[in-house]
This record gives C-alpha cells, structure tokens and sequence, in this order.
C-alpha cells in the first residue's frame, strides 16, 4: 500500500497560488530556478512540516513546472509524499551515502537535479544569507557558469501577506495560546515547581482547544523570580514563592503557523512599579494597534508604542515586534523605528511588548495581530492583565 | 539586586577542564582566538543553555584568558550572567541596534570584541562550517590580515569524550526518557488522539522523574499507522485505533544534555513480518553493545549489527547510531560501515535502529549509551520489547 496523502490544511488551489507568487517574483528577478531551504518556507510553499532539516533538503521551484519538486533523505521522503501538496514523483529522496559524509552531501544531490533539468542562462536563486558558505561554493563549484541569485527574503516576503485562509489558522492557534496561558493561571502556585507548571502547560498547548490539537511545541520560556530580566530560559527546578513574578511566553502551534503570546503573572500583589509599567504597556498596545492600519509604516506603529509608554515614564529598548507565521519569527519586517514597510491586509506580528528594564526587573506582555483597514486586530482573547494569583 | 548565579550543573573547574583542552587544540592549530558560535559547544563551554542563538552570539576563548568571554543581544545578558560560570565581567551585550539591521549585527559586535582585544599574529579560529558566507566574509573584510582557520567541528570532537560528571547527568537525562516511555505505554489506547498521548507523554519529560525535572523539550516524534515509515512527524490529529503501530522517539533532557530512546508499540498483535523484524533488531542491538568497547570502531559497530541484522534476513540503509550528548546529535562520529572513528571510554552514542524498510513497514528501537572497556553500557533501562498494548 503506497503512504496515504494526509488531510492537508489548504487546498491546492492555495499552494499553487503561493508558487505562482513566488515565480513571478523569479521571473522579475532573472531566476529559472529557486533552491528554497528555510524550513518556513519549506511548509509555506507545500505543506510540509516534518522535521528533518538537520540534514541538507531543498525545495527547488523550476519556473517550467507547475509542482516544485522536494529533494531530501531518502528516510524522510515518505513523510514529504504524506504531507505535501505536490505529486508523489515531485518527492525525490537522496541516499544515504550522502549523510555523515565529508565529501558529498544532500546539496550535491540537488544541484544534480537542477543540473540533470537543463538549465538556460537564467539563474539559480538560492536563500543564500542562511546557508553555510560551504554549500554556496557547491553549487558555484559545480553548476558552472550559472549565475547565483541571493534570493534569502524572497519567499518569505510573500508569505508576509497572509490568505484568510492562513488567518483562520492562526486564530485556531492564537486559540490554543489563550487556553496555555489560563492554565498557567491555575497551576502556577506557591510551592509548585516551575518544571511542573511549564508541563501542564506545554501538555496543553499540545492538546489544543476546541477539539483541535496543537501541531508542534514552539519555543517556550518561563521566566520567574530571580529571573524575570531573562527572557530566553525555558523554566528552572525552582517552587514558586508568595511574591513570584512569572514572565510567560509561548505560542499555540498549528500546521507550523504559530500565534505568540505573552502574559506576566504575580503571585501576590505586584510592586507599584510593576503595576505602573503595566499600565504604561498596555496604553503603548493599545496605541499601536490603533496605528496598526493598511497603509500606515511599521515605524509608524513603533513611534505609537514607544510615545504612549514615554507618557508614563517608561522606555523600551528592543524593538515592539516582528512579522510572524510559520516557525514564529518571518526574517523581514520589523516593528521599529525607521523601518519604513508599508503595512498591507492580512500582514500578521507579534507586537512583543517585553521590556527587561534591568536585573531587577523585567515585564512582558503581547498580542498577535493582522493588519486590517480599521486596524490592528489582535487573534488572542485574553484579557490584557497582569494576573494576580 | 544583581543577577545573582544560578546551581551550575557541574563545577567550576570541570568547566576549566574543557576550556582547557579547547585552548591546547587552539595552540596546536596556531589559533590565537576562537569564536564558538554552534550552540551545543557553547553550552559544553560555559553552562549556557538560554534559547537566544536566533540572533548572533559567540563564545570567545582567546589563548591568554582564563575564562572566555560571551557576545549577546543585550536581553539575553542577564541570562548569561546567571547560567554561566564565568565572571560577569566576561558577558557582552551588544546594543539593540544590531538586530534586524541589514547593515551591521551581532556578528561584528564579536569582530570589535577581538580586534579590540588586540590580536597577534595566530589566527582567528571559526566554526566555518555552520557560519553563513556573509559572516565570514564580514571576518575576512572586518580582521584585515588575520588568518581564518576552520574550526568547525574542533569543540565537538572534544566533547565526544563524556567526563564521568557527564555520564551522570544524561543518565539523569536517560532515566526521564525511560519515564516517557512507560507514560507512553499507559496512555497509548485504542480511541486516543495522537496529541492527547503526546500530551501526556512530554508533559513526563518535562517533570521528570526521581524529583529531577527535565530541562528541556528536545525532538519528539510519534509516527503511528499509517505514518510508520516516517520518522519525523511529531503527531497528527488521527486517533490510536486498534491493530495501530507506534513508533516513539525522543529524549529526556538534563541541562541541555539528552539520552534519546526508541520504542515500537502495538496496538493488539503485530503482523509476524515486524515481530521477525524486532527480533532481528534486538539480536543486532546486543551485537552492536558487545563490540562497543575501547580500541573498536564506529565501523566495527556497524559491522556488528548489520551482521546480526542480515541472519535474520533483513537490512538497514541508515547508519546505526551516532555521536550523542548536548543537543541530541554531535556533528562527528557516526556508526556506520567506514567510520574508523576509535572509541575511546566515555564516548556517548544514540545506537539509532530506526529502520524504516518502504512505505508500509516501518519499525523503531534504540538505546544511548557510553562506551566501556568491556562493550557499550546503555543508560536506559526500559526492556528491549516491542510493547503490545
């Protein structure tokens, strides 16, 4: 029996206008080919989310075919014919002798399919800003006399821009997160181990809500008292105290688009201090998601947020956000100060409002939102509270 | 209040240990600097296991200084300070500035850091390998005449010798893998969903066990029918039906460390053909730990297990196993026909039997363990069955 196709999140329809997207951004950019290796864009362009971009695969779009083609580890391969759009014979597995080993490797066999289609004078475009320089020589090395493309942003620029199918996803996962961080609410407790908490929530964020599962487990960090100025640390085998402050994000996962979220929690009364930055976050979310509109510039929404905390005597140092989607972070636009792209429908961000001050003290909260006409239009539920336990 | 230092996992002066045999490989390829930027080696250097190496960081050893000296994005400072044993004056944050800045990042706050340190004429080593081309092209353009030297897989090949402080914590970590593997056991049912036993499963790696939680979330796949001859799935929406096979892996993590563990289950009895194939498996399994001891090669250990595999009639393509300890795999030795790699006590291995034979069939078993004078001793502790539920 061949592997069954899985019930895929989208239709063809959808994935063929993807790919049709991003060939006419080859055909202005010169490019026959494009080598796609970000795992984001990966799913993006096919739908699949295994894990296997340890070792070298390649999506590679040819503008002559209708289907990209999935080059990968011949073990992964039944995994690219179940989840992906594209017909079976567009999924090539490499053998492997090409793993582990210091001469050849998985690029090699993607250049020998590029070069085994025939190539014109067009170029090859590859995502060259996130490949080892060892891979880039490969290919000038052997597909002689090509001309190399850096087309690193391209995909995910045009996956900046999301469907309304692709918005309804990540209100499934925006779901999942409002439903993480109520359960943090209910187990974070004096005398309970942070460990121990994070594993409920996390079970969670993999359970789903609504009948539908979590799809993967995103990044996940729990940042409590004495660490609150840490922002990166998963959790510790320290018990909460009365007087705990707990910095939470995480993100509730579907199909590989994930909507972040973030919440600070307060065993016991919060300082002032704590509370008047509360107070100042929340009025800087607030304005930026009123500036948040079609038309208006990510600095624009910046500017909102930094100039409402300001009126309450506060300042933030990183920047307010950052495209996201597939795999949380897209590596394009930000919410800063000088960033000048132009906001469009449907484009989403984490407006990540996390402000470590100093050693002392640190506060996080954030919404992920889409662009609309009227605004930013956040996919979380949750109240904007500092949750008092 | 300053940051204060967290319960390191091991002792100062095992990190010393290890900078040490850093700085003798240093001496021995003329290297004055070394920038270690793969995020296992990092932590392996210092204690570090925050999730910040999205954006540029690098852990600096120059030959003349005792400690290295770490390079991050300003907001992961605090966690720095905190988890690792080096002084506080030896962590860097370099300024907001540099994230998602086209011209200027994280990269270059390292190149200041050295070519203010003042270089002589040795050379700046680099984990090349993993770096982008337009990182080190910035080394090049930026540390005028300075020798680049490719030190790629330099840290790794010294942590493939575990220190027994080492062993203790992945069999910690071994133990928690054990834990998930029984949890599986219990809540894999004809009528679950696949999330909802994943659910119960990670949230055991994340409490761990004997009153030691996991660290971490490291890989997790269950490829259950239809999906059991793919390998990096993490889970579906499908539910366990009877007649289901499962295949489980994943791993316990313990300060970054990790002891992956493989386990086929069965829901009802196995078809014959798999019981033939478990069976054959195990018998190469036990070949494979009886070769596995000091003076062998990796390839000796494959010969061992395709050797016992084969007189049960059947093959493996994948190599058996591979070098294994922070972060899941290490990027050295490989067990697999040629590798003549010599094993030395100490060395961790993920004796990996994943065998995934075409699109129908696919079975899982593995064991981490270290090797001994008198053959390869698992850390797990879980029977050697094919689990009928």
């Amino acid at each position: 029996m061949a592997m069954p196709r899985a019930s895929l999140p989208f239709p063809r329809s959808e994935y063929l206008r993807r790919v049709t997207a991003v060939k006419s951004e080859m055909e202005r950019r010169d490019v026959e080919v494009l080598v796609v290796t970000t795992p984001a864009n990966i799913t993006y362009l096919s739908g699949y989310t295994s894990k296997s971009a340890y070792v070298p695969q390649g999506l590679v779009v040819f503008l002559k075919d209708e289907e990209p083609t999935f080059i990968t580890r011949r073990m992964d391969e039944p995994a690219a014919i179940h989840q992906m759009f594209i017909d079976r014979s567009h999924v090539i597995g490499y053998p492997e002798a090409l793993i582990a080993n210091p001469d050849r490797d998985g690029y090699d066999a993607i250049v020998d399919f590029i070069l085994d289609s025939g190539l014109s004078r067009k170029g090859i475009g590859l995502e060259a800003k996130f490949l080892p320089a060892v891979t880039i020589e490969k290919f000038r090395s052997r597909a002689v006399g090509a001309r190399l493309v850096d087309c690193s942003n391209d995909v995910s620029w045009i996956r900046g821009v999301k469907s309304d199918l692709e918005i309804a996803i990540m209100r499934e996962a925006a779901a999942i997160s409002d439903a993480g961080m109520l359960r943090a609410q209910e187990v974070i407790r004096p005398g309970t181990c942070e460990a121990e908490a994070s594993a409920e929530i996390i079970a969670t964020l993999v359970r789903g809500t609504n009948g539908l599962p979590g799809t993967d487990v995103a990044g996940f960090f729990l940042c409590a008292t004495p660490r609150t100025s840490t922002c990166h640390i998963r959790w510790t085998e320290d018990v909460f105290q009365q007087g705990s402050q707990i910095n939470l994000e995480f993100a509730g996962v579907r199909y590989g688009y994930t909507s972040p979220l973030m919440r600070t929690m307060s065993i016991g009364k919060p300082s002032d201090y704590i509370l008047r930055l509360h107070e100042g976050e929340v009025a800087g979310l607030e304005a930026a998601l009123d500036v948040a509109k079609t038309g208006q510039t990510c600095s624009d929404v910046a500017v909102a947020f930094n100039t409402a905390l300001k009126k309450h005597g506060f300042d933030k140092e990183s920047r307010c956000g950052y495209a996201v989607g597939i795999d949380w972070t897209e590596p394009t636009a930000s919410l800063k100060e000088g960033d000048m792209t132009i906001l469009k429908p449907n484009m989403t961000f984490h407006l990540m409002l996390g402000n470590w001050i100093n050693e002392d003290v640190g506060y996080v909260i954030s919404e992920t939102f889409r662009v609309t006409n009227a605004g930013g239009e956040p996919f979380t539920k949750l109240p904007r509270q500092l949750f008092e336990i």
